[in-house]
């Protein structure tokens, strides 16, 4: 098992919290809270892979992610009322996520041979798409439109990555500065309150 | 024609029936009504082959399903103002169909070799998410997520036919208990107002 | 570049065009903007794709798609406030894209062997369905559900287009027609406000 797979083990089950979390702030049943954890941990990986047509989808041979997300699921259920003090933990493991998947979807997109720029896409959708569905489920209009610039972050990880690659930096390399400034901005983000403008008519 | 394939037929016009009748009572157009009784009927089947890369989807070849979605569509709006009459018959032929359907996907994914867990979760989404994609067309959270333990219920049939397989039964009796634990189940959760809790934080 | 190509990008920015003024009306932020105009522009042409197993999807290859939405994008940002000037305009070019879009799907569709009545539906889908997912996105139910008939006029085109056909036309004329049909019809029921009816219960 390698680092980069333990750091996407530690995504995953910080995603499925956040969903959780809002599924239980929507007073959804249990299952509707499942349903929503599962979805907003693999609904990026999943519109990804079934938009490159690489099928069966990301979840299908690994069950390390269905224990993963069970395991987040049962957390966030029991320890529903204290999650205020983890709040900082929390945060930080789905940065950790954000950062991961979007490697992951950048890297999907080199192996098959697709434009940069699709690439970037591909980063974007993975880690901030989960996110999208586990808000259109819950009936809201999704929150990385309306008031974070964690989906920009995204593109800029993308955009860093590729300057970098363009130096044939080994891959180790590139994946770490990658995360790195992501996060970094990410945190600064929070940190600072950043956010894009919105531009009513 | 099969017994399966006829049952399958009636699931599909009880689920377009119930996305029609849906739809009018949110006063959209006809168009609208016909699209939402389509989705509600073939959404969960859609969503499933193309996670499963089973692409073109389950509704390219067999013109049957398109005939039987267009007869319920046109009894759903010629009946509407009626239905409460019928509300039982309707209530049987949607758990005729969430038992079949809930079969076919679990089947689906044991014929490609998937694990016996990500092949409940596709029979789940076969019976559930057409329902899914219902209410969020219609703007509202789905109610599997809500107030019915309807797709609990396709977990459980997922188990109950996974334990059966385990001793070696013919097929045939494997889906037909299944079935059968299922649609009792479901009944009894209907006439005992059985539901999942909710859990605010 | 054939005039198909031409109109085809055409379409796809006044489609961009009308989703990142939809966004900006919901005062989304910059993103969220750029996201719903990108869904509205490549959203129904990607879900047929995914549905017909045409994968990597539609808009992989080919970076003309990704500069047209980047400057739909950037022109609805800018004159957001002076759109009602050029309403006319964005109304006829949004009527090429949806005649042009209906095409690509019957075409598709007609590729790979399938059915008529299939065939019109992918037409329709990949003319309506970005819309469809822009309201989604934008949490209403889509307006074609309900007050146009934007969408009637797709299955309309793809009737024209295959009684046309069965009298060996040419392609070109086919097309043509087809086109000339659903921009003439869609013209009349914005003008004379022709709508479906709703049916509530």
């Amino acid at each position: 098992m390698t680092l980069f797979y333990l750091l996407d083990i530690i995504g995953t089950m910080a995603f499925a919290t956040s969903g959780a979390l809002t599924a239980m702030s929507k007073k959804l049943d249990l299952f509707g809270v499942l349903i929503v954890a599962v979805v907003t941990a693999v609904g990026g990986g999943t519109l990804r892979d079934v938009m490159i047509g690489s099928t069966p989808v990301c979840w299908r041979g690994d069950l390390n992610y269905v224990y993963a997300i069970t395991i987040a699921f049962v957390l966030a259920v029991v320890f529903r009322g204290r999650f205020d003090k983890y709040r900082t933990s929390l945060l930080l493991f789905d940065t950790i996520g954000f950062g991961v998947f979007t490697l992951i979807g950048l890297a999907k997109g080199l192996a098959i041979g697709l434009h940069p720029v699709i690439c970037v896409a591909l980063g974007m959708i993975t880690a901030c798409f989960g996110g999208v569905i586990r808000d259109i489920l819950c009936n809201d209009i999704p929150v990385i439109f309306q008031r974070e610039i964690y989906a920009t972050i995204c593109l800029l990880g993308g955009a860093v990555f590729f300057a970098l690659r363009y130096f044939n930096l080994p891959t180790d390399v590139l994946y770490l500065v990658t995360s790195l400034v992501m996060i970094a901005v990410r945190l600064l983000a929070i940190r600072y309150k950043w956010s894009l403008p919105s531009l009513p008519g």
